[in-house]
């Protein structure tokens, strides 16, 4: 890829441990790397309005091809100005290709296999995986799409995002070798598809990642490191089936990242639980996303560090212990919700239905990501993340 | 009532078409009036935060004893602080005595009847009044609950308001002359016992309104108004029963208007649309309260000048003609979401499922009622309000 001068990538530094801090420069701005990506799924990250996201320090958010695809649609997106302008959030935007949610709302997601559920009772909305693409059913309307690399990278265009992904097929756990080996090389087929089609498209206002896969299998995930370095993807993104246990997933986690090229930013996706990020960061992963924090305050989740909530790295508002608690949040924490919100209050408006809780606590679960994120950048300039993952993890 | 200097009304100027323009003081702050009330039913308004609505310029929030006292209950609000420290909304603040929900969810409501349901189906929560006060089943958890004028004080002592309402029956619209009149008796003499109780736990802190009853009767409205007048409330609520029709509501508060007591600050309860606030306001009310701006958000309305809205007061953001309206809710309007999302993206928040649709819409409707309230009382000043009304219901 020409490294056009709206993009670039820097390591400033890196600490004894592995972990390196980077600046990533997008034509929205500048991420200081490691960094949290947010999950703004369907354009809006649940119950946050941009300024809000802004205040909490966040500097990077993720949208859903996928969903975004099937509503408002990407014709829609564009008629209201792109994403960058209908979110109002004139940051960093990345968006994945659609693939994730095809193969994942389409068969059962690796979480479901974790958790044992053997049978996906979901509706198979996944039709066929061809050699040109995916065949789905919308969850909108039941109509029948076809995602290809080709549409994935025209309709991330119309989306506008500052860094898009390339169509691939997310090989669940369950699958053997041989299936992991033969989807691993139809994907390499399709990211180079998809670069031909983002290069043929390409404004100089967009960075393509390409995407590392080969499941738990180290042989593969070698081959596809070399893949993704030998072409001219601006960054890498690693994906695809990381195993069936916290284990196993680190174990994956740190052979890819032997492997893999060093100078391109590089994004683990879907993980963003406080044990696997630090041991993301020290094998010198840039960025991570997940909807953990989002998704967690929904449920009257707020993170803390292991000390503060009894090493469980939440407490749950919901839980009738919090009804007359007077105290914040995190009275260490400085997000709006924390000055402004007790515990017991925030109870309070989950048991009553009131939307408001639930936006109180992402509020404080982002600032929470991004406070974590800037001790951990710190520490990396002052030596290391140890002193950092004990203050989260002790 | 001992006028405590930590309470007081002045009439500012009235203007020829008989509206007036005051200050209302409180220990939490000064209301300019004529003033809009926004209903924060179980301790928020719907969706936004305290912070949000101070910067919609909002001056006066409520909060119904009914839900309050059901859940959280008054003890654990008064463990939190009490309700201002809870909400983090330090100005003033109005609790109802949960008479009203104890008989509208109870046996029906008044838009119920006007809506021709002559059979009501909800539960029927309300199980007796006695003289010495209201019998009905928490909604919570079915517990037989008893509200006595007294038990009203107490409670709303707790949840600590500025300004607080005497238990009263909400007279419904269906029931004759001498059911109105016996009832609007017993409010009398409950009425009396509110006072004495509140006059026994008062430490100048609260401020208590009398309610005018009487249906929609001509001499049994002059005779609550003079009941009222008489005795040491601080301020009067029109209450009970205003008539099946909008013009009969508008012929009754006209008709209580004329015999109120008039150095008192009047509260019209319960009425909120345009065309209502300005025949209300040229009668002399001072301040309204109404479900209307942030229930019509919940379900997709952004209010509009009837002029902007081709006559209806409101738009539909969930209409399909909006998906990719590009423009604001309102290009004059300066609020936040005004100023940051367009229409199509509300539609999309909405169609979504997203809470933020609704919370944007809030916020929009909360800055429209309180710009509405502004230029009706810059025009008292400069003579009249019927230019305002021009502009909104032209």
């Amino acid at each position: 890829m020409k490294m056009d001068s709206r993009f670039s990538f820097e390591v400033l530094c890196q600490s004894e441990d592995g972990a390196r801090r980077g600046k990533l420069k997008t034509p929205h701005g500048t991420i200081e790397t490691p960094a949290f990506i947010f999950c703004g799924t369907k354009g809006t990250v649940k119950g946050l309005c941009a300024e809000q996201l802004r205040s909490c320090g966040t500097q990077f958010v993720l949208a859903n091809t996928y969903h975004l695809h099937l509503r408002p649609g990407e014709d829609t997106v564009a008629a209201l100005g792109g994403l960058h302008a209908m979110m109002d959030w004139h940051g960093p935007l990345l968006t994945d290709s659609g693939g994730f949610q095809i193969f994942s709302l389409g068969q059962g997601s690796v979480a479901q296999e974790i958790k044992s559920h053997r049978t996906f009772n979901g509706p198979r909305t996944l039709i066929a995986i061809e050699e040109d693409g995916a065949l789905f059913r919308s969850y909108v309307d039941g109509s029948l799409r076809k995602l290809t690399p080709e549409t994935a990278m025209a309709i991330q265009k119309k989306l506008g995002a500052d860094i898009v992904l390339p169509l691939d097929e997310c090989t669940p756990y369950r699958v053997d070798k041989s299936y992991t080996a033969a989807s691993m090389a139809r994907s390499h087929r399709w990211e180079m598809r998809s670069l031909d089609e983002f290069q043929r498209l390409n404004d100089g206002f967009q960075a393509l990642y390409g995407i590392i896969q080969g499941g738990i299998y180290g042989d593969l995930r070698g081959e596809s490191c070399e893949f993704v370095g030998a072409h001219n993807f601006f960054g890498q993104a690693i994906g695809g089936s990381l195993g069936g246990s916290s284990t196993e997933m680190e174990d994956v986690v740190s052979m890819v990242c032997e492997k893999k090229e060093r100078t391109k930013p590089t994004h683990l996706l879907g993980i963003g639980s406080i044990p696997h990020i630090f041991h993301g960061v020290r094998n010198g992963i840039d960025s991570f996303d997940c909807v953990h924090p989002t998704r967690l305050a929904r449920h009257g989740g707020a993170l803390l560090t292991n000390f503060k909530s009894d090493g469980r790295g939440h407490i749950n508002l919901r839980n009738c212990r919090f009804a007359r608690d007077n105290s914040p949040i995190d009275s260490d924490c400085d997000c709006h919700s924390c000055k402004s919100a007790s515990r017991g209050y925030i109870h309070h408006l989950l048991k009553s239905g009131e939307t408001l809780g639930g936006q109180l606590l992402c509020m404080h679960n982002v600032r929470f990501m991004n406070a974590l994120m800037e001790r951990i950048r710190d520490a990396i300039g002052r030596g290391g993340t140890a002193s950092v993952e004990e203050l989260y993890l002790a």
